[in-house]
């Protein structure tokens, strides 16, 4: 019976961090409107962000702030600069932000961003984490003293014109935005072209229809396909006519919404300037109060991610079942084998790409809930469910792009058609029976379907049996690839 | 181009309704502390009903205020009157209540309850609803004049001793766990009876395994429908496992849970009196603000709901897949043939059951979300989404309830296996090799099992011809129904 | 103890409708591909409803199929039938079929469509109720005998190059396009426009701002509703931004999308005489195998309805907290008196449209996973969980078009500013002090903040106290209406 | 315009991975059914392993496969290793099997575990990698050659009568169960705790009750939290009511619950094993082929979960309202100062824990969806959503643990009560009125409090001016302290 069995001293990690904070001596001490506080000598980050990992001991180190919304604060702070020099602010501070914004988006202070997304709900505590990086590292770099806010002070400078209620929503904006153009888009596009690929390989191949999970009348193997093109097709427009309100940037509205303590024209040229650094088409938001308050935007880009999972769950259930067998299922198409799919059962291979990405699915489903949920509590001038919010568009965006690119690259692109039992399964099909509706009328087909259905006979064979039509006829008229289509 | 295309105008129903009253003949007048208001001479209801249907004219009258939960509030006023003699209500007043609560129960007085869900979110108005009906059909007894609130007085009388913020969680408590207890638990017994014949039946019936929907290793079809059954009967189990909590009534805290302006002891009483009443062991809520403010323990109870339908999701999956074909796909059942399956193809049968009891899941796993929504979003003294809860909590409850039903008696008593789809299926398998593990090693195994799959052949004629063993070695090793269990 | 507690007859009630049917003598035989069996004589609907009746006994009246649908079924059968003028159908047929299809869309037969949405997940047998509907009715006006399908045939006549596979998401789509259009948009129209309204007369009340529930910096009452305009505004947008999808019409696929036993050409004419018909711009789906397998268009729109159900929890939200009181809470604005509000507790006032409509969005969001779950678990060519997913767009659109517009008329239009106790409170609050930060630095004007929040006096004795200004200056600088907006 | 906004090539990511192994010198060859795979010299894991990190690029490192699930799975290989030494198993192979065990437990080998959670439904990989992770440390620790399989082998020995589809779910189930007990319990009991302390405290404070957040009867504010405390308190109830399905393993179930290749005793055995390892009372699961095909138990356990997410959101967003302020909220309550609330309002607190429990209640809701989805969704002997599902229990187990000891320590226990303000709210408020009922009747009690409401006077005047009842009347039964309780 050992350690991880025994009850846990609840605290036991918290106490740590403040023991450590206590007795280290590799310090320095920081201050803020609550007074002292020591951090670790080596660190960038400042006093704030040393309460909040002691205050929020929520969830572990897989719960941390995600690293595309930290890259998109240096993009937000970098722009702020930039336009702050407009009104005054000291270019040699402008120059050093620059320089340290360049480093975070570089991914090369990624450890100095340690605060967990259950933190506060503005997600204040992250936007000063990032001011006392900037100004810290700003001051080493212009060879001042860490934490003496000197000469790069991490409010008056850094977050000059802004405030953490509409920064951390920009941020939210830049972060999701440059995922989807940057890492979502291209993902599916990729999809898209690898089951295109397959729609032509397969448009000759003419195959039973499955409707109920039941036989149904033929289509091609391609026309099959073609209906999952059309998926990711519309999955990349829906994504795209979410955009325009995604693009909207709530930076100006500073803390409640109305601007204040900022110039007239921050707005507008902040959002021009993140428009040009990204270039992406952010333009300021036409209201910040709903900006601020509200992250109807986040719930909505969530929607079109909600519709993907679900063409996702769609399309990869069809592929397992399809492939399903080798000998035993209906084994009409064959996957790539990538790894053994069984420590027991000698020589078995699994869907496991379907697998993966459906289990994406579900998360991406569940995700939607937990948006809406936050989304849908926000009170008065702010919503306070940002970071769980935008935590879970990004995971959703990251997953569906990621699984789909391994699910084109090790499955789809391997697929390959079983045309002997393609061809068995369809010519022993009761279904093709509809063919004779126009020439014997719905009432005699289904005599004829019924009768080779009891007797485990051909349709033909029934065909003949009731004395429907002739021999001729019947090879005349049942054509599977005469159904493929309108006439 | 009529009327349904036109831009409706949008009040129209509700002016239609104020017209009405304003400008009918057979009215009488009623009033409540908003005045006077016409209400129709031959309705029971009065002014909060009848201000209620103008001011929520939402969803019309398929959303209306579930009868499960009216009948529960006849129960409880009955309740209330008789304990309420114990506390001094006139005899006469006591039994025409009865009498008019009984009537209530039987259904007699349904239309009634014209309220819809949407209203109000204490489900105060539905309360008041049931005061006037009380008050005026009992008045129309004792030969008063309706309206007249004379001799049984909707507040004083009915009320007595109640508020609408203890009386409708307590309808909710008990009209849920009637319909559990009435309605779902028989239900999921005869699912579970139905299904236990099955496993009777196909216990000797050795078949191919799936998992990864893939062919796997052998068992009996009669061992896979035990895992249904083991599903339903955890199932009930799951239910009577949030009883416990169901059963605590919120009667006798009137408007905040301090049981004002009632007398110590009626909690009590009223409890027991509704225990006696309906058969089911209700006690008094330990705690009254609980009761109010949360409705934990309908979440709890659609909680596990929710896991039923996820169970019958799987279960009426796999019987579809399992059913499918009847040519073309896994074929090793057959489902009761109970209606034609479509309009163009002639013959076909489709697995409709298993589609209304899969739908009836979905709906459930949705409602599980709106009743955590609703749940999670009181505030203070009193939860204000109470009627949309036990709404969602009433209707899982039945569909579940009735479509196990249907499902049990329209397809599960009448599957049959296919026995000999099965052994085709379980001849052809490359999987039984996972026999020879222990006698030739996994690696060997797996040999055979990729080269019997490559060449399209037996396992057997791979076996031999990559000499691993003689065949009578094989033919003693590989036997199916020595691989269903353990050695 | 009486019936409602009585364990019921599980079967009972589908039993006495089989008795029914079987004893009663104003019956007449309809057949099927299943045999013969008996239906009213005073009903149009056949054998196929006759049989779902009995088979799918699930939920009771207020699950039947939703009238929109219906009524959609009704303009997809007309506009059928003339395009298969076109193409030889008889003019006589087409003319009764017209008509009786004019008197479906009027709701003259509503009765005559009594299944449950929970039957199968194609909607067949909706879609055979339409037809025998139409038959028999048009039969009847022909003067031929109900249920001979002579001279119009249900199969061969009304659903000529159709299937229930097209049928179904044709007038899915049809229905929820013509409630989203008619239905819809002009609620949240009326909703835009009243708190439109709110931000004119508004606009001049300079309020305390509220972040994290906490007091913060000021804004004026119109800033604060222009956010909830600008949601509903995007509301607007979204629903639209989505209808290109919504406008696809399956029509033209028959049994899997391939348009088997259609003429070419079918398809683009139905879709045109549904366009010219209903106003509404429908085209034919680009692929018809994505719009028989998927619903990902209905989850789109559903997805649209989530975002505008987080907005309308948000707002009503707010307008009941600020609404609060009205002595013990924030007490800003006054909301209409429309019914008593407890019966217990006189004289009290609750914002039950608000209520009405939180519950609304509540439902909203869980419906939004119920379509999501039907809508990701479609297999091959069919998705069979469509009448469940439509009944849930249905659902959700009426509930937030009638909620939007009781919410609108019976709370919004009638919202009053309580100006003496708004100006209290941003006379009292303490984060005025942020308008010194340019003046006197954040770090002293911390100190003014927490000096006034410990002694319980005004920020300008604190600030005087503190000799960080004099009074002269305090009073040029800390003017709250100068504080709603950037400089 | 910097890297992060180029487009990224999709795959390179796996494209360096599979560069890195073909090119890198550090490396040992291994094998598995797909032929060889370099692996790094320093690592334990395997040729499964490697290839499933090149398989399966999906999210990254944050949604590695969760640590207590690794560690369960230590347990489960110690123990099987013990009880197949009873079945023949070499002494010093379990030795040393134990040993690496140990190391696994303690967290030794956290970094050999590399997998995501998207990968195999079924978990299979990550049973590779656990066994190969012990065959190779243990070949090690016995001094032969890493990727020898030579003496102990990963399938022959470590995974000796066990499959991946036994060991997952074994794995899941004692993973949960751990962590239910040893983390989530306690924490869930500290909370319960702090909140009974202020129940205590609170238990004299006489104050305005709230209904649809509008002032009502008085109750104590001790009252008003003991309805969190029963909240909590029936949230243990309701994770305990779950426990003895949670409790039942899988194990001995092999491949598809048939036992294949184990022998008899041997699921009894293991079960009685772990049992005694982990002090819990875990039992074999009374049928294999639920525990595999389906995750009920799961579902069922996060449903309890999901009920402690609405309790919280309740409850904290209570406290945050009660808490609103300081000058022009509710102001009840004041909650500790943690840190800075604003980086541009000084002097700006938050109520920033529960913010963060918040948070966590809408993931927590939104994991309940994406459980159920993925619990749904399994198809015959085998569910493929495991690894998704396990995560989201083991998440919303976590958050809720943690967030409950913050929100405890950081919030609850430091919450102090302003009976000043208090008292100001109880005396103003109109609701005492209430007290007047059964003196003077509801329609009188009425008036005076509209009367009051409209004048904007107090009860008392209205009372008297309306000549109701005298000043000594009033001030004998218009007394708050006591209106909390029944007579």
């Amino acid at each position: 019976m050992i350690f991880i069995f025994e009850i846990v001293s609840i605290n036991w990690k918290a106490l740590i961090s403040k023991l450590n904070i206590f007795f280290q001596t590799d310090f320095r001490i920081e201050t803020d409107s609550f007074g002292e506080i020591k951090v670790s000598k080596d660190r960038y980050y400042g006093a704030n962000t040393a309460r909040s990992i002691i205050n929020f001991d929520i969830g572990g180190d897989s719960e941390r702030m995600p690293l595309p919304l930290i890259k998109a604060f240096g993009v937000l702070k970098r722009c702020a600069a930039n336009v702050n020099k407009e009104f005054g602010l000291d270019d040699k501070i402008v120059d050093v932000i620059t320089q340290v914004c360049d480093e975070i988006i570089e991914g090369k202070l990624n450890d100095e961003f340690p605060l967990v997304i259950w933190q506060t709900g503005s997600g204040t505590q992250t936007n000063m984490n990032i001011n006392e990086v900037i100004s810290n590292r700003g001051i080493e770099i212009l060879g001042g003293a860490l934490g003496s806010k000197n000469p790069v002070h991490p409010n008056d400078h850094v977050n000059m014109s802004q405030s953490s209620n509409d920064t951390f929503p920009t941020a939210m904006h830049i972060a999701v935005a440059v995922e989807i153009n940057n890492r979502l888009l291209p993902s599916l596009k990729l999809l898209h072209s690898s089951l295109s690929h397959k729609v032509q390989d397969f448009q000759d191949i003419v195959k039973i229809g499955r409707t109920h999970t039941q036989d149904a009348v033929p289509l091609t193997l391609g026309q099959e396909f073609s209906g999952y093109v059309t998926q990711i097709e519309f999955g990349i427009e829906r994504i795209k006519s979410t955009l325009p309100r995604l693009y909207h940037l709530a930076a100006g509205g500073t803390a409640v919404g109305t601007g204040l303590n900022t110039r007239i024209g921050f707005a507008e040229k902040i959002a021009e300037k993140i428009a040009d650094y990204t270039g992406l088409p952010f333009v300021t938001a036409p209201n910040k109060f709903e900006a601020l308050a509200a992250h109807d935007a986040m719930v909505e880009v969530h929607g079109a991610l909600n519709v993907i999972a679900c063409s996702l769950m769609k399309i990869a259930n069809d592929i397992r079942f399809l492939a399903s067998g080798p000998r035993c299922g209906l084994g009409e198409i064959s996957l790539p084998e990538n790894e053994a799919g069984s420590s027991i059962m000698p020589g078995k291979v699994n869907p496991t790409q379907c697998e993966a990405i459906t289990m994406v699915a579900a998360q991406v489903i569940g995700n939607q809930t937990a948006v809406s949920v936050g989304a849908s509590n926000g009170h008065f001038e702010l919503n306070v469910f940002k970071p769980m919010i935008v935590k879970n568009v990004l995971q959703s965006t990251r997953l569906i792009a990621d699984s789909c690119v391994s699910f084109s690259s090790n499955c789809v692109v391997g697929i390959q058609a079983n045309t002997e039992k393609i061809d068995q399964s369809l010519n022993e099909s009761l279904m093709l029976v509809t063919a004779l509706n126009p020439h014997i009328g719905y009432d005699k087909a289904c005599q004829i379907a019924k009768l080779a259905h009891c007797e485990g006979t051909s349709l033909k064979k029934a065909a003949l049996k009731l004395q429907y039509l002739t021999e001729s006829q019947f090879d005349e008229w049942v054509v599977a690839k005469n159904m493929i289509g309108p006439k």
